[in-house]
């Protein structure tokens, strides 16, 4: 965990933590129990390929940990944030206002399986055209296992699993892309096959980035990246190795996790 | 290279080498130009999970590196060989003979494409079942991209390239393997988002071995393992550095090369 969770008493259903991310750079507030932002979600935000004034969709955008590591480290980005769960995506518009950049990032509360067609008529004018440079998303997943189940319902929602979860998030990041952009996606490492068989055919120039939890250690995440309509081969990257021998991060993941900077592959 | 030629004048067409494979141990008659077998089919040989009397299948054996240098490392296993170019095909059946291993090892022409089914009556029984424990395969690639042709007919077959082909050898060893058996293939690491598309739905617990040429470098190969009708979640491993600082095998890479060790993944 790169968050430092402020919260003096037991943590209680309903509870909400502020922590902060990117060695403070970034402030998130987010439910005490259920899902919290560990580090794949700045992992993420660090592996897109954003630059200049483009336009960001963090899709199942949760609080914002991705978005805000994503506003933090490029001031001129616009980023929309698509989330279904209404507790979330509150707590996602409190901490566009908390970090300062509301003025660039967009919350919108609506389920990507129906995005853009389904979406509000008030929405987000980027989600509505759907014609975004970049696509980000930390799919929900079980992080302990296939057969795993959380036994409290904002956990089960935001670590759902299953081929079809995969097959709608990426079908919907195709609709909302526009052609050319990117797609990022971070996941676990068991599940590279199901997602290269979703991409196959609508995106190409798949680039495999594994997160190796130490030197010589099986892959517990990956980055994929991959863009929409290219025929470009793939590629395999050596990736990052997260620990050293002693536990602490490597000085590679220390300069993204707390320094910031991006995973420029 | 592992292999040292012993040939005394500049190749002609339709010389043939002897060649060394594992540090002498495997005698590998052939053709001086064309396609030649480097490392691929010893790590692959290497990465192929037999054991005891199992039988396997070399789909597309060529002149059968792949074969010997498993039969070297595992003197009960019963290897077919399937090869479609008579030329190769008659090498391998001498080279079963040069490494005194052709009471186990069986060489057939015939088309990977319509085996088991199309194959003449006198062919291999194992072939004929179609029942392998394990299927090994080094298919056709280019090796220097995937719009590079060869000008040598018998370099442009063992190297031909394309999604088809891809789906042609994966269709065969799912027609070749006994249930739960295990296909092990070594391909261009730019190929692997094809490889995982179309091994989805009848293979499963997918592991992908990276070969990275130089630590920190992208990986230009990889050995892809998975499992007939298994539902096992895909592993991406750390994989095998092949080379050192100074440009020599890595100790671990040796092992394998030279050494005849397996790749115990």
């Amino acid at each position: 965990m790169t968050a430092e969770a402020v919260l003096l008493a037991p943590p209680v259903e309903g509870d909400i933590t502020e922590d902060k991310l990117l060695d403070g750079r970034v402030r998130l507030l987010q439910p005490a129990q259920g899902y919290r932002a560990a580090i794949d979600p700045v992992l993420l935000a660090a592996a897109t390929p954003a630059d200049g004034g483009d336009r960001v969709l963090d899709l199942g955008c949760g609080a914002g940990a991705a978005t805000f590591c994503l506003a933090a480290r490029l001031p001129g980005v616009r980023i929309a944030g698509l989330e279904v769960q209404p507790a979330a995506a509150d707590l996602a518009r409190r901490n566009a206002d908390l970090n300062g950049v509301a003025a660039r990032v967009r919350i919108t509360l609506g389920d990507a399986a129906q995005a853009p067609g389904h979406l509000p008529p008030g929405s987000d004018p980027d989600l509505l055209a759907g014609r975004f440079d970049h696509v980000m998303t930390n799919p929900p997943f079980y992080p302990g296992g296939r057969h795993t189940r959380s036994p409290r319902a904002g956990k089960a929602v935001s670590h759902g699993e299953g081929t079809a979860d995969l097959a709608t998030w990426i079908a919907a990041a195709a609709r909302l892309l526009a052609p050319r952009g990117t797609l990022t996606m971070i996941h676990r490492a068991d599940r590279v096959d199901d997602i290269l068989a979703r991409l196959a055919g609508r995106f190409g120039a798949v680039v495999l980035y594994p997160l190796w939890p130490r030197a010589g250690a099986e892959a517990r995440r990956v980055i994929i990246r991959a863009r929409l309509g290219a025929r470009t081969p793939a590629r395999l990257l050596p990736g990052l190795v997260l620990h050293g021998e002693g536990g602490g991060y490597t000085p590679a993941a220390d300069a993204v996790l707390r320094g910031g900077g991006p995973l420029d592959f």
